[in-house]
């Protein structure tokens, strides 16, 4: 059995705990690779599990770097504020003999796939957990044409665009007045960010159709994954979304409940 | 074979075609049925296809009272705009060989089933196909607990609240900032109605899960069905909102894409 | 010199409070008026300020019942939270003084000025302190036509429309999508409440323009003042608002800056 | 008498009527000045009125240019939708005559005056007829603290902000939920754009306030002035907005009633 840790190096305790953690390991014969912000090469099928140490941020990168893997993953709360997160850093003990039995249930939440194409040429193709943007870096608006599973759906001018998972529902897009979104289902949010005109409204989209993003005018846009990857979105570049093959498998050793959580959830962010 | 005819009195063009087309089945030697308002009783098995002659509000009262019947329906424009009728009238006899022959696809549509209870009896049990609406019919706010999935969601005090399918996102649900949302999800958008909390957003969820609402101060409050069924919500009633086991099916001889048409429909309607 | 006391019945503690003052004040040689619920017959200029114990309910009623009178009031918060109150209960002791004295600052808000005409004719004048809202009692839409100034606006179909002073603007306004506004300002806010168009958006308009509403189909509609008075609007009834000539004037004993406090105030209130 | 005519030189039919009007009003013995893209030295006094060929990029590139001559300014309208222009080019001929004899009303628009400060000391002032807004130029979040008429309103974290006029409310602002405000009041809008809490809303700020910007977390942040003008914020940089001393007066040769043509206008730029 070998078991993948993730932490971030930029936070202290997580490197503690990764070193902790991967000697316990040890000790029971369990192989440990570990993460720490370089990734790290990984055969299919090599590992049973990841265990991430850190903040929604780290399970973001995990899952974009490891979403082929396919293993479960869980999250462990060091300190802050975590969505996705199920145990925290304290806990991590008492769960360890479950988890190493896979004696848990597991949550399954959509990934996004974002692939950039030149002239029919695939460029780049990335994974997201929680949403793409397309967004204008100046003042100038964006221009855009949109397909919906091969069809025309419209021309959208503004700021930009995001296309968010349910996971997501719950960040960036819900700023841009987006609907908070049940995790299980799978589906894409597409939500304008200050769009030109009125009628072009927040969309929740059967994840089975694939969309498609054209530029019309877009001098200095940027395509950014889950707020982590960035690149320009050239004016010969299109865009194509669509959910990815693997899921993303959140260990509960706890039972979670979205919708018993969110409201809270979202007043506590308030706060900060 | 037999075929029922749902047309709307109240426009005399319906009637007019509803008597031409039964003559016009008659001589093919396919008996027909009419509903002009009256409901009429049906067997299970019994008829073959439903036609509806009207705008959306006789096609709404169709798939309420028939739809657990589970035939085919298809929409006949008959002047005012329709977002759920396929063909328009002088489309019909064109369209009738291929009608007869089931030679068309279907598109199927989630229902919703409201049951209203009393002290745990059901009191009385209705369909949808836009949303059920609980408001106040005062200037003094509704306060109600929410449950999904059996477990406690959150207080909600304000108008009211919607609980729309896809197919009623961009009817009442939209007014309320609710997201336009992809006719063929099984999902239940739960759209607040001028609710105090500013942190209660519109939410999409799994149509798997069932919505119960519990009144706690609802002293004048209206359950309305699609805008044509009221009731008054008592303090000792309760509401569970789940997908009804039945869609509606509607017939599609002409192709029809909703992301396609979706932006003009809404402006169009900002002219009316 | 002449003061009023306006209580709250129904709260005892703002009973004790209004005899516990009234005394304090007469020892004073202070003339004392109470208003419990009943409003009190007052001679122009016959009282120099008015005591409101209670929350911004009651205050509010105060308005209504004797804007007019135009004198200074004091909002003493018994325990709700108010937003219009300057001081809590237990400061109102060492604060009698300087109230005697007039020695303190106002600040002036701006009062709604409702007429309701019937064939041309007024059939009823109420003042109003938060908002005036036109709505629908059913589940059919209201629609109606707005005249700014004399010239027609636009026609609007929906739920209804809230007319509200920047004072207002924090109550159901605020629900309905509307901006928060400083409360030095003298503008009507035109909020529409689920309106059938998309590009219907809240305005802010110069409380020097009279806004006029004209019923087209409104067969269910409740004209609402501040929540507190209500009618029935009639297929011939129109509606003309304005701002009155009149302020409420607040007694400030303690410094209130209003962009200081709102973000606090409306995030107290998501947790009610 | 001495006339400023401004043109956009982009713009190929006002060049041509730039020259053309200005060879018919040097026939008349008046001076004309040509500012086509290139700012024209005026001393103060020096001309008597302005006249805008172009759209409403021109019309503001003019006020932030010309602010402090306060002189009347015509916007002729050259083909392109403009809500400032009073006249289309067709109709400049038969309005010569009055224009000359100043036989017109104006409506004066408030004008924003942005000061930048590095350290206390002023670097930078802008004049702006729309908004300026503050933004993220990457997918992170800005964060910065808000002060309004010296006292500490509150800290905002998202994308950024605007700071509209009346004018500019029907602008960027509007896309991002702000009110439309009739264009003869003197307020500040502040407009969060997809700001991180749910209670951060559109706010309407008496424009004798002065509003300060200092930065908290702005690595890549831009400052625009009506979509025109551009810089950097910089840590050490904060922003101080007010009204602007002077106004920009209108020339209105035909009547403009706001309220009348906003619901059209809006639903126009929808089709675009």
């Amino acid at each position: 059995m070998k078991i993948l840790l993730v932490n971030n190096p930029r936070i202290e305790s997580t490197v503690v705990m990764a070193a902790r953690l991967s000697a316990q390991l040890a000790d029971r014969g369990i192989e440990v690779l570990i993460d720490s912000m370089q990734k790290v090469e990984v055969r299919q099928g090599e590992i049973d599990s990841i265990i991430v140490l850190g903040g929604d941020g780290t399970l973001i990168r995990t899952v974009r770097q490891y979403a082929e893997q396919s293993v479960p993953i869980l999250g462990v709360n060091m300190g802050t504020v975590g969505f996705l997160s199920n145990i925290k850093a304290d806990e991590l003990d008492s769960c360890l003999e479950r988890l190493l039995n896979h004696d848990y249930d597991t949550e399954e939440r959509m990934i996004l796939e974002v692939c950039i194409y030149r002239d029919e040429m695939l460029q780049e193709r990335f994974f997201g957990l929680n949403e793409l943007s397309i967004k204008s870096r100046t003042a100038r608006m964006l221009s855009m044409d949109i397909h919906i599973a091969g069809r025309e759906h419209g021309i959208y001018r503004g700021d930009g665009i995001i296309i968010a998972t349910p996971t997501g529902s719950t960040a960036y897009s819900l700023s841009c007045g987006g609907p908070i979104t049940d995790p299980d289902l799978e589906v894409l949010l597409l939500t304008p960010i200050a769009c030109y005109s009125l009628s072009k409204r927040p969309m929740v989209i059967n994840a089975d159709k694939e969309i498609s993003f054209y530029p019309l005018r877009c001098e200095e846009a940027e395509i950014t994954i889950d707020g982590q990857v960035n690149m320009i979105w050239r004016n010969d570049f299109h865009i194509k979304v669509k959910k990815a093959q693997h899921k993303l498998k959140l260990i509960n050793l706890k039972p979670a409940y979205f919708f018993q959580t969110i409201t809270k959830r979202l007043q506590l962010n308030d706060d900060l």
